[in-house]
C-alpha cells in the first residue's frame, strides 16, 4: 500500500496534551467561532479550537494559551464550527469517479467521512478490486471507510460476473487497515433463509467486532423482517416510509434515510422523529447513490443535512444524524464525528446552520476546501492494466451476434419483451407479437432489442432479447458497461449494425456508455476504470453524461432517468423480467424464461 | 479458565432465525408485556419476547408463532419487560465480597451486567488477583466485564504495594476474553503531564480498541483538565456538581454519575439532563462503591435508577442511562442493554416504572431471581492458597513492635498527628504535644496510635504514627486488612498490647477487621480472600460489619462512616496527612515528615 496511515490518537497523545495544557503552541487554532456541540446537542459561543498533529487538542473559551508565533490563527468571525460531515452508507462508483475525484468532488461540500461499498467493482475485480478502491480510499485527505461487499452476485446462479465474493475473502479483508464492517447485506431472503454464506460473511464481521450493513427491501415487517433482524445486520437504508424507520430503530438497528440522486426517503421516514418524537440517536444520513452531476450542481451530505431541516428536523439533531449518530454506529465516536479532543480535525466553518453554507473546510487539520473549491491534492492511485482492460468480449462483434433467429417457417412470434415502466425500478413482463424477415425476429413499434454482451472473461457471448418502452426511434443503439450489478455489457438499440458499433467502441475505450446514431457516435463517457470509473475530475464527467442523457432523448427517448433503466436492466433481483448472461429471468419466480415463446 | 464462554450471537445465528422466522420455537417466552424499548425510548404494549440460546431471537406483538410445546412460557401479565440493569463503573472489592457472591447479592435487584475494576485486588496480588476475579467473573450467570487496573500502586514511590501493575501488564490483558477496557486512570496529573507509564497504559487499551475509564478528581476544568481529556480517557464519575457533569460531556467523555454506600452525586449532576436539557446519551449511572450492608437492605442499580427518577429524570431516560448508554460506551451496544434480537435476554419485568420493584430476573434467558430471591447457581473461583494467605507479617507481634521512643531524656514531644475530620475524606495535619513515660511517647486524650503493618512480603515490619478524631477510650485497638490502596494492615489503638492482639488475630485468620477491647475479641469480619474480600453470603458479611461498628461504638467512636474513615487512612492520595509502609505522608507536598518534631 501506497499511503501514509494517519496517525492514532495514541501516537500523538504526547503533543496534545502538550498543546492542551499550553505548553507547546498549536498547529492551529480556529478562533472565536460557535462551537456546535454533537454530544450535548447545544451551541456554545465563542470558542477556539487548538489542532495539532491533525487532530483537536482542546476546544475552549479561549485558546490564546495554546498560540504561539508559528500557530495558523483562523478567525471564525462568529460562525458556527460543525464537525465535518459523514455519509453512513454510499457507493463511489455511483457518481462514476474514483475515490480520489469523488473526494475532490465533495470536500466542498464537507463531507469528510464516508462509509463506502465498493460493491460494483466487486462484481468486475473482486477482492482485488475492493483492495484497490480500499487503497485509494486511504490515500485521501479525508476518511474514506470501506465496507466489505457482502453479495456478488447479487444473485448466485442466475448470472454470471466477473469475480465472486466468498466468505473467506470477507474473513481476509477484515484485517485491512480502512474496512470498517460489511456492506449492505443485499441477500434478505437469504439471511431469513439462515443461508450458510451469508451467515458465514456476517459472522466473520460480527467476530471482527465490526458493523453489519444492512439492506432489507421489502416491505414485509412480519417474521421475514424478524429472521433479517435476528441474523446480525446493524443498520438499514432501504426503509421508503415512517413504520419502516420506527421498526428499524424499535429493533435495535440504526435506520439510515437516504436522499440520493434519485432517492428521497428522508422526508417520509423523518418523522419519526420530528413527529412521533422518538430517540434520534438511531437515525443517520445517507446517500447511497450519487450522480457525479448531483455533486457538481447540489451538493452531497450537506445537501442531505439541509433537506432534513427543510424537512423539520431540528438542526442540531440534523447535525447529529450526520456526525456523532454515524461515527458512533462504526465504533468511531473517539475517532470522527465531532468536535472534541482527541479527534481528527475534521471542522466546517459555516455562517448560517440551516441553509449551510459551506464556507471553509478543515480535514485532518489541514484546510482541504475554502467556499467551494478544493484546496487539497487527492492522489490518484496507480490503477494497474487488470483494472483498466476490463472490457474483454473476445471478439469484434457485428450485426448477425445481435440477431434473434425466428423458429424455422415462422413469419411472427411472440416474445416475451422487458418492459420498461416510468419512474419505477421494477419492470413489466410483457408479450409482443414480432414479426420476421428473412429468419430474424425484427423489433418493430415500441419494442427494441436489448444484448447482454459478456466482458468479463472474453467469451464473446451475446444475449438478446426485446425490451420497450424507451421510444427510441430511427436507427441507433446505446450501450453501456454500468450494468447492475454484474456489469457485462447492457446495449439497446433499434438496429443490429448500431448495437454492434456501440459495444465494439466500448471495447475500444475501456468502458463506459455511448450512443449512436444514425451511423455516428453522438455521446460517450470514457469509464476507463473497471469499465465504471473515470479519473477525470466530476466536472467533467457530468458534462459527458449529460451530453449522453441529452443524445438519449435526440434519440426519442423521454423517460425520466432514462440512463438509469437502462444500467438497471441486467439487475436480475429486482422483478418482473430482468436480462442476464445466462438467459431472459422471470424475477418473480427466480426462473430462466425463453426470449421466444414456442410455437403451439 | 474454568469458565464455558457464552456463545457468541454469531454462534447461534442460525437458531435466532429459526426461532424469529418460526421454524423452531423459542425455548422460552415472556407474553404481554409493556416492551420498554431503550433505543427508541418509548413503551409499547403488549409485546411478547422470545427467547433461545440465551439471547433475544424477536420482540414481537405475538410470539404465538414461535411458541412450541416444549417452551416456557412465562406471563407478563402487562408487566414492564425493562432491560436488565448495568452498572458504568464499580469496585467488586468495595462489597467485601467475591465476584460470584456480589453477583448473588446484586441479582435480586436486577443487574445484570457489572463493568468492575479489581484494583483492590492488584494492589494485593497483582495481574495474577486480577486474574482471579476476571475469571469468577466469568463463570457468573450474569455479564462481569472486567476493566484493567490501571494505578497501582496509586502513588508510586510513597508506598509499597503487594505488587504494581505495568503497561506490559495492561497490555496482555488487553486480550483476555473478559477485559472490557481500563479501570480508571487515577493518576491524572500524570496523564496532564504526559507521564509515559500512563500514556502506555492509554495506548495499550486505544490499541486494542477498548475503553479507557477516567478519574478526574479536581475542581479545576481549565488546562489541566484540557490536558486529561487530550490523554484520551472516555468518562469520568469523579464528577460532583452540574458543572462537572456539563464539561465531561462537552468534551466528548461520558459522565457517569454515582449513587454508591457514600457517594452522592446523581442529585447534583442530573440537572445537566433535567433541567439544562443536553442531549442525555452521554450520561450513565453507576454505584462506584456499595457496602454489603447496601446491597442487603437498598438495593444496587435499582436502587440508583429510582433515585435518579426521584431526582426528576424521565423513568425512560434514567432506564437508558443503566441499559444502552452503558452498553454504548463500551462498544456492546450489540450484546447487551436493550431488549432487542441477538442481545443476550437480560430481562426485568417490574409492574411499576418509576419505584421499579424488581419482580423476576431473567440473564441469558434463565429465570436468576424472583421476588428478591436468587435462584442462580454463582459458581465460586477455587482461590489457590496464594490468594487465601496474603497476610504475611513475618513474625508474631508484641507490645513492643507498637512503641514509639522518644528521644534520650525527652519528657514530652511534638508529634505531627493524623486529624480525622467526620464527613470529609481529606485528613489533617495536626500536631499534639505528648508526654513520655519510660522512653516512649504516650498517646493520651484524644490521640491514640495508628500504625502501618507491612503484610504482602512478611518484613515484620510497623510503622507507627499518631491518629485523632476517632473518640476511642479504654484499652482497645482496631485492625484492618483493608486499607486502601496498598492494602497493609492499618492498627488503630489507645494500647500497644491490644494492637499487637489484634494484629495478630488478623494475620491468623488472613485478613479481614478486628476490633479487641478490655483484653476481648468484640467483632471480627473475616475477609480471607487476599485480605480484602468473603465468600460468605452478603447477608453474613453485612451482619458483621453491622457488629463491628457497633463495636466501634462500644468503644467510644461516634464518627459517621467511621470504618470507612480507618481503611482510608493510608490512602496517599487524599491531604493533608496519611500513613504509608514507607512513613508519614505530607499528601500536600507528597513528601515524608517525622512522626516527632525535631527538638529545638
Amino acid at each position: 500500500m501506497s499511503h501514509t496511515p494517519f496517525p492514532a490518537w495514541p501516537d500523538v497523545a504526547e503533543q496534545l496534551i502538550a498543546t492542551a495544557t499550553g505548553k507547546t503552541p498549536a498547529d492551529t487554532v480556529i478562533k472565536g467561532g460557535k462551537w456546535v456541540n454533537v454530544h450535548t446537542r447545544e451551541i456554545l459561543d465563542d470558542h477556539d479550537i487548538a489542532v495539532v498533529a491533525g487532530r483537536i487538542a482542546c476546544v475552549v473559551p479561549d485558546a490564546g494559551y495554546c498560540t504561539g508565533p508559528e500557530t495558523e490563527v483562523i478567525d471564525a468571525q462568529g460562525r458556527y464550527m460543525i464537525p465535518g460531515l459523514c455519509d453512513g452508507h454510499m457507493h463511489i462508483e455511483s457518481g462514476m469517479l474514483t475515490p480520489a475525484e469523488f473526494a475532490r468532488a465533495v470536500i466542498p461540500h464537507g463531507t469528510t467521512s464516508m462509509f463506502t461499498d465498493p460493491h460494483e467493482i466487486a462484481n468486475v475485480l473482486g477482492l482485488e478490486g475492493v483492495r484497490m478502491m480500499h487503497d485509494e480510499a486511504l490515500m485521501q485527505p479525508v476518511n474514506i471507510f470501506t465496507q466489505m461487499p457482502s453479495c456478488a452476485p447479487s444473485a448466485p446462479g442466475m448470472e454470471t460476473t466477473g469475480y465472486e465474493i466468498t466468505p473467506e475473502d470477507v474473513a481476509l479483508a477484515m484485517f485491512w487497515p480502512g474496512i470498517i464492517g460489511l456492506g449492505e447485506m443485499m441477500n434478505f431472503p437469504g439471511v431469513s433463509n439462515a443461508d450458510p454464506k451469508m451467515l458465514a460473511e456476517i459472522a466473520a464481521t460480527q467476530r471482527a467486532n465490526k458493523t453489519v450493513g444492512g439492506h432489507y427491501a421489502s416491505p414485509d415487517l412480519g417474521p421475514a423482517f424478524a429472521g433479517y433482524v435476528a441474523g446480525g445486520p446493524a443498520d438499514d437504508h432501504e426503509g421508503t416510509c415512517e413504520a419502516d424507520a420506527v421498526a428499524r430503530m424499535r429493533q435495535g438497528m440504526r435506520s439510515m434515510i437516504r436522499l440520493g440522486s434519485a432517492w428521497y426517503d428522508v422526508e417520509s421516514q423523518i418523522t419519526a422523529i420530528t413527529e412521533k418524537g422518538l430517540d434520534p440517536r438511531n437515525m443517520i444520513l445517507c446517500t447511497d447513490d450519487c450522480h457525479s452531476g448531483t455533486l457538481v450542481n447540489d451538493g452531497h451530505m450537506n445537501r442531505v443535512v439541509r433537506h432534513a431541516i427543510d424537512c423539520g428536523c431540528d438542526p442540531l439533531v440534523a447535525l447529529q444524524m450526520a456526525t456523532i449518530n454515524t461515527a458512533t454506529h462504526f465504533g468511531l465516536e473517539r475517532e470522527i464525528g465531532s468536535l472534541t479532543p482527541g479527534r481528527r480535525a475534521d471542522v466546517i466553518l459555516t455562517s448560517d446552520l440551516k441553509t449551510l453554507p459551506v464556507e471553509l473546510v478543515m480535514a485532518r487539520g489541514q484546510i482541504v476546501a475554502r467556499d467551494g473549491t478544493c484546496l487539497a491534492d487527492c492522489p490518484h492511485y496507480d490503477w494497474p492494466d487488470t483494472a483498466r482492460r476490463t472490457v474483454r468480449m473476445g471478439k469484434e462483434l457485428g450485426p448477425d451476434d445481435f440477431a434473434v433467429k425466428a423458429p424455422a417457417g415462422a413469419n411472427a412470434v411472440t416474445a416475451n419483451v422487458i418492459g420498461v415502466v416510468e419512474n419505477q425500478a421494477p419492470t413489466r413482463a410483457l408479450k409482443f407479437e414480432l414479426p420476421v424477415t428473412e429468419g430474424r425476429v425484427q423489433a418493430t413499434g415500441e419494442v427494441c432489442q436489448i444484448a447482454l454482451v459478456e466482458r468479463h472473461r472474453a467469451t464473446g457471448q451475446v444475449t438478446n432479447a426485446f425490451v420497450s418502452g424507451f421510444g427510441y426511434e430511427g436507427p441507433m443503439a446505446m450501450a453501456s458497461t454500468v450494468a447492475h450489478d454484474s456489469h457485462h455489457m447492457i446495449v439497446v438499440g433499434t438496429d443490429a449494425a448500431h448495437m454492434a458499433m456501440a459495444a465494439n467502441r466500448l471495447g475500444e475505450v475501456g468502458g463506459g456508455i455511448v450512443i449512436f446514431k444514425d451511423g455516428e457516435e453522438r455521446a460517450l463517457v470514457e469509464l476507463p476504470v473497471a469499465g465504471l470509473m473515470s479519473d477525470s475530475p466530476a466536472s467533467e464527467v457530468a458534462a459527458k453524461t449529460d451530453r449522453m442523457m441529452q443524445a438519449m432523448r435526440d434519440c426519442g427517448c423521454t423517460l425520466n432517468n432514462a440512463y438509469m433503466q437502462h444500467s438497471l436492466l441486467a439487475l436480475v433481483v429486482i422483478p418482473e423480467l430482468r436480462i442476464s448472461d445466462l438467459g431472459l429471468v422471470d424475477v418473480r419466480t427466480f426462473e430462466f424464461i425463453p426470449v421466444l415463446e414456442p410455437v403451439s
